[in-house]
C-alpha cells in the first residue's frame, strides 16, 4: 500500500494545494494525509526527509502546472495584449474560485519559508526560472529581440505576482487585470514587428 | 510597568520586523515578548485580541514605516527613472542586510494569513492602498495624466514586490534592479512633459 506510486502523487498533489493555500506553517502533515487519503507510513516512506522534500517538490510541482497552463493561453494567443489578458483571466479565475485564497503556488512558500529552508528557496528559485524560460521563448515567438527577452519576462512575472498579491488582499481582480493591459502594452511595444493585439 | 506605552510599542516594532521575516505562523508570542524584553501579561493588556491584533497593526506599521522611506527617496529625486532606482536601492539594501529575509513588510504577512483573517486580511489592504495613495501623488507631481496615476501605481507596486519576492528566492538583487529600470522608463513615458531623469 504504502509504495503504491499513486499514493505519492496523491499526496503531493494534495499538498501542491494546501501549501499554496495556506502557506508551508499552516499545513499539517496530517491534514495532507487525511486529505490525500494516505496512510500514515506512507509520507516518510515517499518523502523520507518529510514536510521539507514534500514542500520543495510541491513548489516545482505547481509551478510546471502553472507553467503548462500559461504556455497553452500564450501559444493560442494573437499576440501580447492578447496572450497578456488571458493570463490574468486563468490567474484570476483561480484565485476566485478559492474564495481569493490560491495565489501563486509558489509565491506563498517562497516567502513563508524560503529565508528558512535552503533545499526550499532553491526549488522556489528553479520555478521561477522555469517560468521565466517559458516566457522568454514567447517573447522570442512574438518578436522581442534577444537582448530585452530576460528582463522582460522577470518585468512580466514580478508584476503578475504583484498583482496577485494584490488582487488576494482586497479580494477584487481589478489589480490583475490593470497590470495585465499594462504589460500587454508594455510587451507590444518591445516586439520588433508590433502585432498589435 | 504592563500600561507602559514604550512597552506597547516595543512589543509592535519588535513583532513588526519578525512578521516581517518568517511570517505569521511561524513567530510566536513569546518570541515576541523576549525579543521585546516585555513581561509576558504585557502583551494581551495591550493587545486583547492577541496574535491577530497585533500582525493586523504590524503590517500598518510596517508599511507606513516603508512609505516614509520610500516618500523621502521619491521627493528627492530627479524623475521616475533617479526615483525607481532609489526605490530599488532601499528595498535591495533591507533585502541583502537581513540575509534575504526581509522583504516587503506586508507581502510575508498577507500570503501567509489573509485568507484566514478579516482583520489581517483588511490591514494588508489598507497598508498598500496608503502606499498606493503615495505614489500616485508622486505621479501626479511628476506630470502623470490623472486617468492614468492610479494603474500605473498599482503597476509599479506589482511589479516591485514581485521583484522583491524574486530577488528573495534568488538571493540576487538583479530581478529588482531591472525592474526598476523598466518601471522608471515606464513612468517616464506616462509624464506629460517627459523629466527625463
Amino acid at each position: 500500500m504504502a509504495d503504491d506510486p499513486n499514493t505519492r502523487e496523491r499526496i503531493l498533489r494534495t499538498a501542491t494545494g494546501l501549501f499554496q493555500r495556506q502557506g508551508y506553517h499552516a499545513t499539517g502533515l496530517n491534514q495532507v494525509l487525511a486529505d490525500a487519503k494516505a496512510p500514515k507510513g506512507s509520507l516518510y516512506f515517499h518523502f523520507p526527509r518529510g514536510k521539507e522534500q514534500l514542500a520543495a517538490e510541491a513548489v516545482l510541482v505547481g509551478g510546471a502546472d502553472l507553467g503548462d497552463e500559461l504556455c497553452v493561453v500564450l501559444t493560442a494567443a494573437r499576440g501580447p495584449v492578447d496572450g497578456m489578458a488571458a493570463v490574468a483571466g486563468i490567474l484570476g479565475a483561480r484565485l476566485a474560485d478559492s474564495g481569493f485564497r490560491a495565489g501563486c503556488p509558489v509565491a506563498t512558500v517562497a516567502l513563508d519559508v524560503a529565508g528558512d529552508s535552503a533545499p526550499i528557496r532553491t526549488a522556489c528559485a528553479s520555478a521561477y526560472a522555469a517560468l521565466g524560460d517559458e516566457l522568454t521563448g514567447r517573447l522570442d515567438a512574438w518578436g522581442v529581440p534577444a537582448g530585452r527577452r530576460e528582463s522582460l519576462a522577470t518585468m512580466v512575472i514580478s508584476a503578475l505576482e504583484g498583482a496577485l498579491l494584490l488582487a488576494r488582499v482586497r479580494q477584487d481582480l481589478t489589480p490583475l487585470h490593470e497590470v495585465a493591459e499594462r504589460l500587454g502594452d508594455l510587451v507590444a511595444g518591445e516586439c520588433r514587428a508590433p502585432t498589435g493585439l
